[in-house]
């Protein structure tokens, strides 16, 4: 695949002349040709179905979807459920929503500002399909999530990427007043993603009450990508944006049922938007996909009203893997780690490792071990890689037992 | 739902202050405050639970999907086909779909040119993306399907409607040097959707090959839009844009699996690009939607194996109920219709009707028959509706009885 072409180009370091790039042959906007490939994607085309590497590298576990669900969307086909429906989704599914968001959260949230989209990522194209002009800035804590910053980037965003810090101890934190700082007149979105892929750092409500503040101050639009809400290793669910904000703020909560119910592979998800803007969304939704399958829809209502106990024993094993992840990792030499308070996910730092997509090709090669490349989520990832730890605890130990052998081969050479 | 709420205002006729706009109050970009609600979403949200009405508003037949294709996706669905997968789609799908256009184009389109989407809608929303400035203008064939101009207009384009004329048998034909005289140093993009849905216009091959010509020499694109090849009333199946470009053409084709296949729900589509962009347009359906689902492009390669005596019943019931409206529809007083060479639908004139959305609600309300309001297609549908012929000869004959009756009353009045 070209895909893969491009980055042996990246990892060759310039050796070669680079090929003549059709992006440019073909007089593409300068927008698309400035769009990164997914160095998760592009590692993983070079082994997904290799079944001797344990596959680390993209947000997803390794468990079933949940079979009452799997027997819903079966059950619905069946019933003729595989017609055009609803552009905002199926009335009942977006009840369904609203009574997760009360039971979970506690908040009310209508029926009326839910819309369901094909997976967490197209709900955040739309959000900024809603509101960027070409120009707009967008300001994201760094590393992030490639994905939010190349969507905004197809709609005309400009990033501007705000490094986390780290505290005392050495973990991820985000200093408010760096955000405050980062906004200029052409500032127009502020994303938040908490618990954050990569890092696994939370914000705390508190932080969300004043940044709620400042942008409705300013007339700001958040977009609170709240996908690890659940995942979180402390004694509650994360905090979401919903609990400080009003249906009249400028807010825009993007969410999936890919991480709760092991549905990654569903493309369902939704975004929150404020009251009022139902007619602007379904458009959007309309525009972009029609709707999500109307089968999967039915089967989605069915994650929502039964699927709690799922989302405990998958947030239970994440726990459990985590430890055994920390617990080896930090014993290697050279390596460097904050203990992650959300989501799934372990953001490495190597030493001596210029290069990460180069360090985690080594490890699927070496380790026949799969990790995405720090680089994937900023320039602040050079020499890291991240690890998703959302598997069984017997499949985080032989990982773990592979990392330490290509750690141990490493430092002996 | 606050879509319908928008509708009343434009059918009331500004006898009342409309209601504070919230895309307004919330400082949307004018492209988004300016998108059109689709008139046909809007009919049909009217009543799309009622079991008396006979559904003829959208593009969808009365066919359940093909029971191979529904067995598959559950197979794969219990098979673990529950994941993320590669961006550009599953490779034996792709290669199914090579073989596809082999079989019924006697065109050779390599693997590698196709990205699959969800549905053609996606297809074209990443078609716009891919090529489309701020700014650029759009030519496009009118009455026209409403969705490829709003996804122009969400990335930006600026929609150039070229109308289609009326031949001395009063039917669609479009004069090639109407759309050469509508091109300014702005135009990016011309979009042909042949068959033609609303007006069942067919594009011939030679036609074909003199716009290939013209858009080659000036670096224009083409999207085709080929949902309806199959789809035709005389010998052959319609021409493809793929029998008179090469690889290295500026041609963008879109397709879908919901009209041959009955899989209108399934939201699979797939665009074909030129040799040489599968990376940009891995990373746009990356950032767009990651994929579609896994069990479905499993499903999908069923449907395109397995299912091409599918297609021949869907366009055999397709001749038939054709007939049954053609001859009913032109025996009616004030009715003026052209007789559709491809696609399945019926654009109908009718006379003393001012009001096209009017005209629809009174035909759902008295007769029970769900038809589309022209204006869903551009101004020139002001007094007309549409109405989709892929249903049984059965359905076909009761809609007509019905039709009947409301034009007798109504011409009694």
């Amino acid at each position: 695949m070209s895909i893969t072409q491009d980055t042996s180009r990246a990892v060759t370091d310039g050796a070669a002349p680079a090929p003549a790039d059709p992006a440019v042959a073909f007089e593409l906007p300068q927008r698309i040709k400035d769009l990164g490939s997914s160095q998760i994607a592009e590692i993983a085309d070079l082994a997904r179905e290799d079944p001797d590497v344990i596959k680390l590298w993209i947000g997803e576990g390794d468990l079933a979807s949940p079979e009452p669900v799997v027997e819903a969307a079966y059950a619905a086909m069946r019933a003729g459920q595989t017609r055009y429906t609803y552009s905002l989704g199926l009335p009942k599914l977006r009840e369904a929503l609203s009574d997760y968001h009360r039971r979970h959260w506690d908040v009310e949230v209508a029926p009326s500002r839910f819309s369901i989209t094909s997976g967490g990522m197209n709900a955040v194209m739309q959000a900024f399909q809603a509101v960027l002009e070409p120009g707009d800035e967008v300001i994201h804590p760094s590393p992030a999530w490639p994905n939010l910053g190349e969507a905004a980037h197809i709609c005309g965003g400009v990033l501007v990427p705000v490094a986390l810090r780290r505290d005392a101890a050495g973990d991820f934190v985000l200093r408010l007043e760096d955000i405050f700082d980062a906004v200029t007149e052409r500032t127009r979105v502020i994303v938040i993603n908490s618990p954050s892929n990569p890092t696994g750092w939370v914000m705390p409500r508190e932080d969300m009450r004043r940044l709620a503040e400042f942008a409705r101050e300013r007339n700001l639009w958040i977009l609170s990508d709240e996908v690890y809400n659940h995942f979180t290793y402390g004694n509650a669910i994360a905090p979401s944006f919903l609990e400080v904000c009003t249906p009249g703020d400028r807010l825009l909560v993007t969410n999936t049922f890919s991480k709760n119910w092991a549905m990654t592979g569903w493309r369902a998800g939704w975004v929150i938007y404020p009251e009022g803007l139902g007619p602007v969304f379904a458009k959007l939704n309309q525009y972009n996909t029609t709707s999500i399958p109307t089968f999967i829809q039915h089967a989605a209502v069915v994650a929502l009203e039964q699927g709690d106990g799922f989302i405990r024993t998958m947030v239970g094993r994440c726990a459990e893997s985590r430890q055994i992840f920390v617990d080896g990792l930090s014993r290697l030499p050279g390596v460097t780690l904050s203990v992650p308070e959300g989501a799934f996910y372990l953001f490495v730092k190597v030493e001596g490792e210029p290069h990460a997509r180069d360090l985690a090709r080594r490890i699927l090669r070496e380790a026949k071990v799969g990790v995405a490349p720090g680089t994937a989520f900023g320039e602040a990832g050079e020499g890291c890689f991240r690890l998703c730890f959302a598997v069984s605890p017997e499949l985080a130990r032989e990982a773990m037992a592979r990392l330490n052998t290509f750690f141990e081969r490493r430092a002996s050479r």
